[in-house]
């Protein structure tokens, strides 16, 4: 069933009061200073319509909605062999950040929506792309129709400024021979990659090839291949959501994926794919009203994969 | 797309080759013991029919798919708060028989479908089930339309034998509050539901309800609120196959739950339900042969979820 | 040098400050209701003098000191290879009750004086002797030359209803094959020894053997020889003050073994053993004020390890 | 009991059979050329004589023993709280170069004679220190009374270029604040403290002073109180032999530190230091030979701690 704008905006209006209960992420100063009261929704559907309510159309930091570009582009430019050698498909059960797991498993990543797993796919494409930031820039300005999106170089430098997590996770992982480049470059495109500024309509229109088995929006050739997009899809409904993943597909039943400037994209397959944005997190550090949002969307047009 | 019985046929005679590449669950005797060439796949589907290839006849040890089993017996006796203030519903991460994360987690399991969150399942049934047993095989027989279905009495108690892992994982979780009765009875409890022996045939039909928003086959009333049957499948989708799940929806991309006796049933929502077996493990401790055979089917009637 | 009764007199008035400042074990009625000001202290010096002050004859529970006295009829009844096959000599690094480790590590725990170790000492002990509770009692009344020396039959009955975290550890260790008896008559036997009722003066009479190469107060034969007296020494040294062995070296300088009922006993070798009692315990369960005053000692009379 | 030439030159004897069953560390080419059979042993005694046998005049590299260097140098230039403040006393339980105790514990290493530990102190140097390399060349020099030490400086720059591990524990300790410098510069002082050349005599001369209650050897004023000598040998006695440090009290019964170069240091307070060399390593990264050296040494001159 095809939303409305007004179905949108009842469901904004009905999450609303939900602001105010979550928290902004604040490790970088350029993510604290976003307003909290931001909230927005926009829907592509696959007749091609945009239907959107609220702040739809403010571009905010993607964030690690970037991981799902940048592994789409290591599915084009590795065979899958080569990239499941070098990270799983498994949800983590842990923290994002985190080195535990790294270091039992040595070095290989549980998924490619981790930080270590998101670092992997970045190192991979600084092997292979000759200018791996400039190459992600066309790359999704052609799949959300825009030519305007760019980097938030704010971000991206206040990120590189705060990256001694990150780069103690790359450093392990070079340890282990999972790493093949200098850590600083495939920092600096990684920070680069999350500090993307994207509304929830580039959104909506960039993830649309996954609600439609690997065909962008408006008709250019497939990205992925069906199964491809398929397999996507599998791991953002068991990996996308962090350490929240089980919850998110419970309460919403989509394949999707959060990033802590508080954007969530999901996906019905065949049907549609959805943007939302709100940038209080939740403890799991997925956008608490924009979580709740999806399930009420879910709920009211009765689509969800299971 | 209905598939037919060649179908299912060409898809047993394509995964049969696996048979000798995996290793039958051996950790006591009576699993040992079962012949690793059975090879069988069932499929329910929604008009009804039952379609069948290989050994789908044949009664084999369901082990965790018993884990589907008791939890929707809880959801019909508890509120959902009261279910999941006691177990989680995020995938591990790590082993299912694993004491690590309980600990570290103040003894409250990841999911219903690992051995301590299934006990905490097992414990709730106890104290609000007069005959727990007696209650969980007349469920079972009614599902599936089948009243010889019984306990293997020799794996229950072989079982209850070899029981001191699962019993650690019991006390650990009394330790922490959140284990209500002795622990003896509910583990004999707890090894009789997974000591149910079921063939495909049984399976497929008695995981109907999944495939059909909570109704059961032949029209008896809803044993799951349509939302509940939305929510279960999405727990199986994420935490279903232990620390294979990503895995598993990558490759089958169906909710499903497997057990060590080489059984696996999966759901395409709307559809079908299924169930394939072959003794035959891989690491993760899910049948080799049987997730082949899942995966072809997927491709081949073109039905997954994703 | 000889410490006099003024001196320890003294040092219990310097430490007294810190009462209010511990906590007193309460995770059992029995320890909780102990008075928080009780304070104790005794030397048995290598002369068969016997220097005390405070509530030096007041009898206590020992609780994990006992665990010492376990271990060492262990060493009469095994050879060394027998033991330390089946536990480590290592410190744990993490908390005495964890399951991680003991998982990880294949349910070999890492030594004798955390739970996991002193359970399967108490294991060795029921395999072989006839019975174990009796012997225990025989032993450390000859050990003390005091035979009024008995069990808390309240502690330790209300340590067995608080057993499930015991119970868990007992049971993992069976799980690995590293566990013989049965669970519970073991698990009685343990909770038996840690509630072993001795004053000050009994324990530092008990431990005398520590000091004097392994042979007891009053001239008996050796119980343990020099090299296995050095050992023992070691092994507290380096593990008897559960996760604070290092900060304790840092500080007193001695071996030493504590336990929550708030005792404590050191080792001068060759010259002294000492126990003081204090029943407000630090954060890592060893006693506040008994610390301080073995640190007092130490400086005082110039004597440690170091 | 002081030992004669002729008793080490027998010890040694002894041990020799033992080299073949050990494990060059091969971890930089630099080690792994160093012949397996070289084999030494000193002893400062505290009449100021040196006994020594075998390899004792042969220079190699100390790697990990120049903890104890560098932890004497900050307990020189900082307040107890200052250094205890940031990094703990307590053994570990892990290897020594693990990140997942350094992540649960929130970036505080255990001790400071673990790699992140000696970072840590690294990095408080490096804070205080104008040139700190040229500043602990001085320092060793002057203790060993040896002009002609100096830094290895392939050994110096091979572990540079195998840092990646060692690089993450720094980042991941400035993650949590806990890292004051430039990763970078500290790394490459810390490398170079562990490509010292020091052969068995120097080694002996310049540990003396923790034998001597803080005065080096030759009367010159003490570098440490005899408080903080005692401190020093009471965290080698408990974190000195990374994950062995239990097995060597309960073997060796001295407080002693080793290095991957396969050198050890130990320590009879009171009476003598001592160093042993012999570059085969047992699975915990002990000298082998080395550890077998000091057991001997202590049994025959009856001298131990305990």
């Amino acid at each position: 069933m095809k939303p409305s704008s007004q179905l949108l905006s009842d469901i904004l209006d009905d999450v609303r009061p939900l602001i105010g209960k979550g928290k902004v992420a604040d490790y970088i100063p350029a993510l604290a200073d976003v307003p909290n009261h931001k909230l927005g929704i926009a829907v592509c559907y696959n007749d091609g319509e945009i239907i959107r309510a609220g702040d739809a159309d403010e571009a905010f930091s993607i964030q690690s909605i970037s991981k799902v570009l940048s592994l789409t582009l290591a599915m084009q430019n590795y065979k899958a062999d080569e990239i499941w050698a070098r990270v799983g498909k498994e949800p983590s059960g842990q923290a994002f950040n985190s080195l535990i797991q790294l270091e039992m498993e040595q070095g290989i990543p549980r998924n490619p929506f981790i930080n270590a797993g998101a670092l992997v796919v970045s190192d991979m494409l600084h092997t292979r792309q000759s200018a791996p930031r400039q190459r992600m820039l066309e790359f999704v300005r052609a799949l959300a129709a825009n030519p305007h999106i760019c980097y938030d170089k704010v971000v991206a430098d206040s990120e590189m400024q705060h990256s001694d997590r990150n780069a103690a996770i790359a450093y392990l992982m070079r340890a282990f021979g999972n790493f093949e480049n200098e850590v600083v470059p495939v920092l600096t495109n990684y920070f680069h990659y999350c500090a993307l500024k994207m509304s929830c309509v580039d959104l909506a229109k960039a993830f649309f090839y996954l609600a439609n088995q690997g065909k962008p929006l408006g008709g250019a050739r497939a990205i992925l291949t069906k199964t491809q997009s398929k397999q996507l899809n599998a791991l953002l409904a068991t990996c996308g959501l962090y350490d929240g993943a089980g919850e998110f597909a419970y309460r919403v039943g989509m394949p999707g994926k959060s990033g802590v400037g508080g954007g969530i994209i999901a996906v019905v397959p065949g049907e549609m794919s959805i943007a939302v944005w709100s940038p209080e997190l939740d403890p799991s550090g997925n956008s608490l009203a924009g979580t709740a949002a999806l399930e009420l969307l879910s709920a009211r047009i009765g689509r969800s994969i299971f």
